[in-house]
């Protein structure tokens, strides 16, 4: 049978699991908020953020004499352990709650005022000495705290996770566009043959996609830099000290590294998250620039022998239950399914984002969730696909070759020299006839034999 | 310089251009929502549903005693020009002005009120002996006429326009899929050569996705037949027969041919629109298997050389401004830049069908023109694609005979015979000797010649 | 240290946690796609619909003379485990796998192979007497049998989950819808005050919205009692008895008492899911239609005093951690926050649904996981909503009644009478000058006190 | 009967209306792509930046020695007539044609090198003295020109048309939020009465979200000045001299204004174009904020009398058709809506944005199409809404004084004082017994009348 606590809040008292910190609020959430309990339970990142907020709050508002230091001292010791990922089981909550994530917040109160308490030798459920309300969320609201921890989560998991596992696979692929520098092949436009190109400039397309959406991401993350912590309930910042949101700021760079600032305006902060927005818009375009990649990946390794079949690509597993012997480009598939997901999260985010109304807005759990989701899933399948696909690119030099040899678009060369169309009719003429270009401009008389050996060049025509 | 005409409404009098029938309130929305005037005025079908919902209104009204006959006649005289395209110019309104379509509402209000008086010998803008409101508007509020005119265009575009132009690109694809029944070609999965199918299995695919697609527009459609008609402001009926929305529902069958009904709920009737929102999704889900479609084509005819190059597609125009003899696959591109936008149109559609407040959704405009270009592109892409495209696919035999010739995984059928393992190992001892499978098969020594000659027969495969 | 069993698969042998069932594909996959691994692990439903699949394919295979009795025996009584959810902890892969879900297939090959062996007193791994491939896969590929596991679990859930949840909030706001018939109060357009209604009705319109989208989703389930299964690798059914499809499905009937059927054309049961999307449109319907319930009851619940207030709603939590006393509609922000998720997981379904080439669409994890958490968190939220908050709604009398007294718009009763621009004049002077309608009407001289009382009656504008 | 000439290309000579200077592809577009002929031609924005493009591009063949420079000075003679607006109506194509925008590159090449050859006295068709490939299009490729023209349109549109009309509504709204500094009322979260701000605060924080917004598109459109323009056919900038890309953007910088440069990487101009996709996000954003700023205001003005009603926006026509002297929020409405069709552009363009494949995307004039008609839809609504609505809101003093008179989230004010269970048991009280605040602390005891006057003064409470 489970040790029970009496806890209360101003609606009265109930019994939680004596061997949990939470107090009556969380309890409360778990009972009315039933919903999605298997895979949205916070995770990491926020109960982290949550443990830095409460963290340099206390540190704030202790050093503007709002908080004794003695009980400040006690929140930042409890935060400290929910900071370390000490604390987690007693963050039992779902994303699908009050749309402030005031019961997310209120957890936090609740854990850190307990277990500070149980660090003092108080009597947990007290209230005393560390009261949840008047000390631990001393000068602070749900509304101003609950979107500072959505930005601080989001800015860590961006840099710690997603920069890092993206330009790992960058890099690769930038090292494969440098070693395939000298490698002419068939370029490809809606589908069809076209001039030459080198492997290197095909991958390099990549690596520039990517290097775009990572520098729109990183611009969308500054905006999350921003942080409403000093707003309190409404945006004013009633019952914190003036000096609060920006001190407290403050203390949240020393713990991070990152130059978090308190938003210049707070009323905007409270009631839209668009730079939440913004960033989940960007990871989307990531998202996009991967799925291009990954989709010319499984395509120029499709066959073996009845597709494009001009890289290879690691074979990781056997890809048919009832096939023998087939292998797949699964990581692409993996790549290509997480872009759709993005996509997906990424609509749940800017629609939510538009819903604020008055001072507040109320998708705030369903916004972030969103967006660490994408960050997360994003990572994953980088470092997956780097490892095990593009790590393991190479070129199919035969087929590549014998691909190159046969195409008819290097025509194009002659353009300058005998006009688009006479050109035309030299290619018409190959086509028809299933003949080399060579012979078919021969056969036509536009050109010499010299003159088509000087002027179509391959290796020329990708102005390497 | 124009000749005006005074117009008034319960808020003064302007200026109307005395060519023109509208009244006041048509002539302040044309001030007041100068907004994509270029692309965004009300075309055809939203007109002439305005005409059939007012003739209709009039002759159930006057059947009800509740209009004297010969004003009811004169309103079914003007409202059978506005219904066949007389006076189209006379409606200059766009989507976006107010949200239940008022304006609109107003604008063939004011037009039939005017065209009315007219030929009954009066002054225009006197509203004698046709108000436009205490007559054309009987036992009406914009809340639930507009709502059914946006039905009533949305059935006539789609059993007029769309289902006809699909089917005729279907019944092209079925004929061809019955054409091709005996092309054995290679299949695909994981973009990776798979078991043999035919071309017209593989054709069927496609038609059978474009059935389902299109019975779920159908079944989606079916709901449109509901009407709000009756509902008048908020639902209630109030100041309408009680049998007028019956009735009128009657009289847009009549004069249709479609079994148009009144709403059981006329509450849900003039606050949402999910059966708008369905029928969107439904035109998304055809739009999906259009695409797939229209991506297999040009996949298929990739190439001309470097490609899989299965099948021969209709060359249209030239391809390419630069590479001379280039041929793309225009129509497939078409298609499927239709797609995304039909994508586009019902995200608009399905956001704007939740954010009804009380007894209204003010989104109904924008709502029922993301659907109505939805049809016509769907409708006008199937006609060109079917012209220009489909009709004129064809296999390319002597590259589909010799895919088939190497593809390795007709070794699928020695599973039964010698199992999964086994056969792996033939498949896996031929691609890595780039041999054929019958050579490995011997080699490794699992089956004999006469074996192999009769447990791999790719027609069988086919199941055909 | 972990004890280990070794596994083979046609590439090679690789070491097992001896403590699970899985063989080499499945430890494969956990290396090769370690992404999202805290919240995307495949949970029960789609394990016991793989447990479903591997059973009736089973029998259907012993019965048609393709499995030996004893060996099909052994598969399905670990069969059973599986679906009785005894195994679970053996499946340990995610979403983001291969695009056909062969993984997640092999997964439950090698699980019930081993299970099997082990009940057999064989040698885990040695797959004898169970081999995962040519007995528990016997006739079926991951192409048709991942796709059939996905419409049987989505199949599932729908009927199990959501619809009684669903049916559960509609039947309480049925009650409430019944209750408050007698209830007039103001109506509201353009969220301006407009003519009367009952509370009845108001809730009515919602009650109409969820049974209509409701019997849409259920119009789009059947949609998925159309199996994939005797498809095998490419549509064609090879390697399958010709009878196995249909066999299959009796036996999935049988289990399930859901009328499953083999899918007629089985290349568009492989290379779409159109099906599956359509159910996720119908979802996003339903999430639609209950966002736009959600918002009005936490409008028609602002205040306490400063907002609309014709309702209450059960205060369940303290609502703000800085407003002592506040009081917050938390189901309807959980509510809508589900709505915005269900958008997005749909934008996801319906991107990937788009996206299959040739004989297969390699979307398919990535789709049913999306349905999937649709289906669970509008169950959730439903329950969660009924629960604590649609049961406890009451109107607000004294509030109803002052709004509905001050209501300027029951003016439209006199259009019958007096016409709209009288009636118009009259309702602008009364709001003018701040005055009762009655006062102003009389003022006017347009009506006497007597035609007032007996014209403007609110109960019968509500035409109950 | 209409006057015709004969007009070649490589496929062959056809009839071209003798009045019209487009050629042979032109035509053949028109009878290829007749899909959404009545809204989807090209306005304009693209007629336009095509004019400015191949202006240009021939005075940078001429500098750089391509092009001879009378063919060049009779190419921007004609350019600047198709820049200017006058030759619009030989512009006829529509978006729904080849993806990569070729037939609208070549009816600019079509166009310019006939009315040069008519102003060079030359014979239209002769394609003599100015060749549409060799001479307009010199050096470049449809590949790389179109999606040139698509940058140089929206860049054009968002200087010249969108930065504009946000500003003045912008300053509109700004100048609001100075003039209504100091005037106190409820502030609102959850819908909930919360503790005060001022309506300047208010209106202070749609400015700021606006200004974010705005800042996001300006800076995404900064990518757009990174134009494909020398990257030709496949991006290796084949056929174009090596300093053709850089010198042609330096001729747009001094045709414009704006500072488009030559794009670091050709080869992801082409294949991708995600600054469009960033733009159309950042479109998204600016439209969320919109929609955020239209709600708050019609819900702060619903009423007369039974809604919000703190402030008073213009009655700018008629609000029903039934319900007479009804004025709704229309504006607000219009802006809304059109908010729903910027996320349905958003989203056609994002998936069209990962559709590329190889060297190409093929979505070029959906994307570009769905980004004009947001930038128009959201600078008229803009326009609109300011002059209609945001110039006319005024406070609606009486109402808020009374609001503010009754609000208990005053009651926060006492935290500091008296901490937050004491503070609630006063709240909880007044709500009870429907008494001030005042009274109901009093009752209680936890403060004197003094202690109150001085804690609770609403202006105080909004620290401004």
């Amino acid at each position: 049978m489970t040790n029970m606590r009496k806890e209360s809040d101003t609606m009265g008292t109930l019994d939680v699991d004596a061997s949990k910190y939470w107090g009556a609020q969380t309890e409360r959430s778990i009972h009315n908020f039933p919903i999605g309990r298997d895979t949205f339970v916070w995770g990491r990142p926020v109960i982290k953020a949550l443990g830095i907020l409460k963290k340099g709050a206390a540190q704030a508002n202790a050093e503007l004499g709002e908080l004794p230091q003695d009980i400040a001292d006690l929140i930042v010791q409890a935060a400290d352990e929910v900071i370390a990922g000490k604390l987690d089981e007693h963050f039992p909550l779902v994303v699908f709650q009050t749309g402030s994530g005031t019961q997310s917040n209120m957890n936090s109160n609740e854990v850190i005022s307990n277990r500070a308490i149980e660090i003092a030798g108080g009597e947990m459920g007290s209230k005393k000495p560390v009261h949840p309300n008047d000390h631990v969320n001393r000068g602070q609201s749900s509304n101003d705290t609950f979107p500072t921890a959505m930005h601080i989560a989001v800015v860590l998991e961006l840099n710690e996770r997603l920069y890092g596992s993206v330009t790992k696979l960058r890099d690769t692929l930038h090292a494969k566009s440098e070693e395939y520098a000298g490698i002419v092949k068939v370029g490809r436009t809606h589908l069809q043959d076209a001039t030459p190109i080198t492997l290197g400039q095909e991958i390099g397309g990549w690596v520039a996609q990517i290097d775009y959406a990572l520098a729109e991401v990183k611009h969308a993350g500054e905006g999350l830099l921003d942080l409403a912590i000093g707003g309190t309930a409404v945006g004013t910042g009633l019952n914190a000290h003036r000096k609060f949101g920006d001190l407290a700021a403050k203390k949240y760079e020393a713990e991070t590294g990152y130059k978090f600032r308190s938003a210049e305006n707070k009323f905007a902060a409270l009631s839209a998250h668009d730079a939440l927005v913004q960033t989940s818009a960007a990871l989307r375009t990531l998202a996009g620039a991967l799925m291009k990649m990954a989709n010319d990946v499984r395509w120029l390794a499709s066959g073996p022998r009845n597709g494009i079949g001009e890289i290879n690509i690691p074979e990781n597993e056997p890809g048919s239950s009832i096939m023998p012997g087939k292998v797949n480009p699964t990581q692409s598939e993996a790549m290509t399914m997480v872009a759709t997901r993005v996509f997906g999260n990424d609509a749940t985010c800017a629609f939510a984002g538009t819903q604020g109304n008055f001072q507040l807005n109320v998708f705030k759990p369903v916004m972030v969730h969103a967006v660490l989701e994408s960050i997360r899933l994003i990572s994953d399948a980088c470092l997956a696909f780097n490892d095990h696909c593009a790590a393991g690119i190479e070129p199919n030099l035969p087929k590549i070759e014998h691909n190159l040899s046969i195409n008819l678009m290097q025509v194009t060369a002659l353009n300058r020299h005998i006009g688009y169309d006479k050109a035309a009719a030299i290619a018409k003429n190959a086509h028809k006839k299933g003949i080399s270009l060579k012979e078919s401009a021969l056969e036509l008389g536009y050109v010499t034999e010299e003159e088509f050996a000087q002027w179509v060049v391959p290796l020329d025509m990708t102005h390497n």
